[in-house]
């Protein structure tokens, strides 16, 4: 298997598993099985489809060729028909969706990095990439994005994968390996925040 | 009248009926009459918008002249000044607006055609033509959008004719023909799914 | 100190206070602290980068560079701190926000002339740039937009600012006096608003 295969193989299965979390917000909204099709679409493609947006990619990846459409389809329809396995196996579907975290983090900023974006704004469109699925899922299902609320650091574990890999494309370190280590960080950041409980405070005194 | 004239008339009668929505929608959200006709430009138009930042075309069609602001903006003043009315002739309302679609969707699906876009992701940019702007209305109205909730085969009939004219654009047949017949399966899948009150269904068990 | 200079200036202080808006909003609907960040990058960066995107200015001008992404998420973290201390001085801030509401509708609606949109939806675009962030601020705290609804005359004041400089960018007059007039223009209907409590009607018997 080359790289090249490897990486869209790990690119579908993150996208399952993200899509999962589409339908599962959908179906406890109770909205129709074409409506979960789509939450499960939104929450697997938007990040990227944006991040395409900004760079001026044309049309996004998403939209290239029928792989990721089909396999939110796919994603959709079992969420419609076995949401209580999802919700049984929540656990484990917890850490393929920080493993797919990692890696939607670490291709998004090297893409923005390969297009000429500054270190800067390339961290916010690799962290765009991993989570702007879940905010525009959230935003259709009418609530609060989850990644804006004191839940285990999920946009900052995302952002230091980006963060470390931002830095280290202008190192002499090989890309794979930088890319690597950014997914790795990402992974490991979110896993410990879920097993430890670690969140972020909110503003004191917040009742104005 | 040639025939691009009778597409600009019948695509701004259709942008006239997608905005009444918006603004019944933004009228009985409580919105000032400015939200009135944001809302009623952002049902018509951003379904077409998104699609054209999508295949890059820069700026959108509706922003390339003064037309659809103005249709849009009409059709809010008017549904300020005559909401009562407009929920008092709500069925025909519905049947003109079940053509919009079928219109819609069918300019947007060859336009992503033509745009060198494959089939499956062209048939998605064609239903969010249809469908985007209504979505985005309701976000823009707090609640969940609603053309992912149990109603009359709004996107399915959307997406049955999107894959007619995918399919269709390339048999040998004149294009006219395939967007007509791709736009008649929309209206009458959604004209039959009006009086009979077909419905997709949610998922069962639910209440997670 | 050059135009340039005082432009880029002017412009990361509007930055500042449109991305306080942001911070206030997030604090209420008790974000966390990233939340917070977010939601004032998204209020002072949005409109901007949305129209940037309509015209195909990839990326838009907030990720070019570093500046508007340091500057809210300063404004974040003084919000995240201070929020007791932004809502003591609640109306210096909204005199503030209404001059960067003229600035942000100015460069807006010239960059649209720019690009070479014709009038009408340059002002709308020069609008855009203005309230774009709000809205989007708003939505992602699953609200109705502020500007929708009754307030002191925002988008009616941007839309008259955006109006005059469409008009005058063709008549000779130097732009940087079109551009000053018409900042001016929306920053004293805005402020005149404020004072005397002008707002928009909504429909009548809207009771459906």
């Amino acid at each position: 298997m080359s790289l090249d295969t490897f990486i869209l193989f790990a690119d579908l299965l993150g996208t399952f598993v993200f899509a999962l979390s589409g339908a599962t917000v959908a179906v406890r909204a109770r909205l129709d099985v074409f409506g979960i099709i789509v939450l499960s679409f939104v929450a697997a493609t938007f990040g990227g489809m944006f991040r395409d947006l900004l760079l001026g990619d044309h049309p996004p990846v998403a939209l290239k060729g029928w792989y990721h459409i089909a396999v939110s389809c796919a994603a959709g329809l079992f969420g419609f028909y076995r949401h209580r396995w999802i919700e049984h196996f929540r656990n484990p579907v917890r850490i393929l969706d920080a493993a797919g975290l990692g890696l939607f983090v670490a291709l998004g900023t090297q893409k923005a990095l390969e297009y000429g974006v500054q270190p800067i704004p390339a961290m916010l469109l690799g962290m765009l990439t991993g989570i702007g699925g879940g905010v525009v899922r959230d935003m259709m299902a009418a609530r609060v994005p989850v990644v804006f609320q004191p839940t285990e650091l999920y946009a900052v574990a995302a952002l230091a994968g980006a963060a470390v890999i931002a830095i280290g494309y202008n190192l002499p370190i090989p890309t794979p390996v930088v890319l690597t280590v950014g997914a790795i960080i990402v992974f490991v950041m979110r896993y410990l925040a879920i097993r430890r409980g670690w969140t972020l405070p909110t503003a004191k005194d917040a009742d104005l």
